[in-house]
């Protein structure tokens, strides 16, 4: 079985990271989401399993002591986390797995998982960022504010991705990430155990 | 100014590159095919400049000898060959260049253009190959075994490359072609200088 490629998409809140990537999941069968753990508070129309994994403080906390999270992050007094489990049983299956998660996380990830590849997405400008956050309409300056500096402290990390896309034109952006995802499937390390017939069949005569 | 992208597009006799490259050169604007030159002669339909710089062998000779060539090949007598200061026009001025050449070429090229993207096209199996090259009628099969054993020369070389790209079903491999040339402008060492601007912005505040 060849090994899935796992991705790593960060971006600052605001850029359009997850309606990119979730148009990019409905285009591409053979790509996943992973599923995080969480503690925090089921919403409407959430399932568990498929939105997260919904866990209760103690338990998220065992499985914490136990080594079992690739990346975890504490937000508002809630635990967000992805169990490096899920990721080596999704990889190990031949699926290519898609990790939303800040900087922090994809640190982590890239720990236990270097060859994995990291994207960072981006607005087109700064003004426009602070445009999209301040559109969702009834938040203070302050909160505003605070998004900002958030903002500015994930995407000063742009360097340590593989790829940058820029999220002016949706479908631009969209077509981009389709682009990374379709050439890492054509490296030549990914494609070395998928073409092993054909390359043993070139080596031989 | 910000360079444009150097694409080396290798691959055995009856892959299909030629035809894979043309129909990504009608698709994409952005990117052009570099243009060789050789002392063969001009066959019909061709035009000197467009398909090949045609050259007389004491002014290839001539230019050889200055080292204006960044890779060259002598072929049933006639010389083949880029020139160095072409390519760097090209990519100086912000296009993208595709280079249509063999795994020598391809080192040659490496050697100047250390951050030229490789791309190695193959076929779906070596019988597939054959049939391709048998499929074009009326050669011996002395013939035929002699390009069999070219395409085998050719083929042993992939791991040259970054990409591989299986030309099985060609509006598939054409994608991934595209995907690759797509991708590898979304990188952050190409993404870096283009979007100066916005980085700046991210920097200092």
């Amino acid at each position: 079985m060849v090994e899935g490629i796992l991705f790593i998409v960060s971006a600052p809140s605001g850029a359009g990271k997850t309606s990119l990537v979730k148009a990019l999941l409905e285009r591409d069968a053979e790509l996943s989401l992973s599923v995080s753990c969480t503690t925090r508070p089921v919403r409407p129309g959430e399932r568990d399993g498929v939105h997260y994994h919904f866990l209760v403080q103690d338990q998220f906390r065992a499985e914490l002591a136990e080594g079992a999270f690739l990346e975890h992050a504490e937000v508002f007094g809630n635990y967000y986390g992805t169990r490096e489990a899920d990721v080596r049983h999704c990889i190990a299956s031949g699926r290519d797995l898609m990790l939303e998660i800040d900087w922090q996380g994809a640190r982590q990830v890239r720990e236990r998982f270097p060859a994995a590849v990291g994207v960072f997405v981006l607005p087109p400008s700064v003004q426009v960022l602070e445009q999209r956050l301040r559109g969702r309409g009834t938040d203070s300056d302050d909160v505003i504010a605070r998004r900002m500096t958030q903002a500015h402290d994930e995407m000063r990390h742009y360097d340590e991705y593989d790829y940058l896309v820029v999220n002016d034109r949706f479908e631009t952006a969209l077509d981009a990430l389709a682009a990374i995802v379709s050439a890492e499937r054509q490296r030549l390390a990914h494609q070395r155990p998928r073409l092993a017939s054909l390359l043993g069949q070139i080596a031989s005569e």
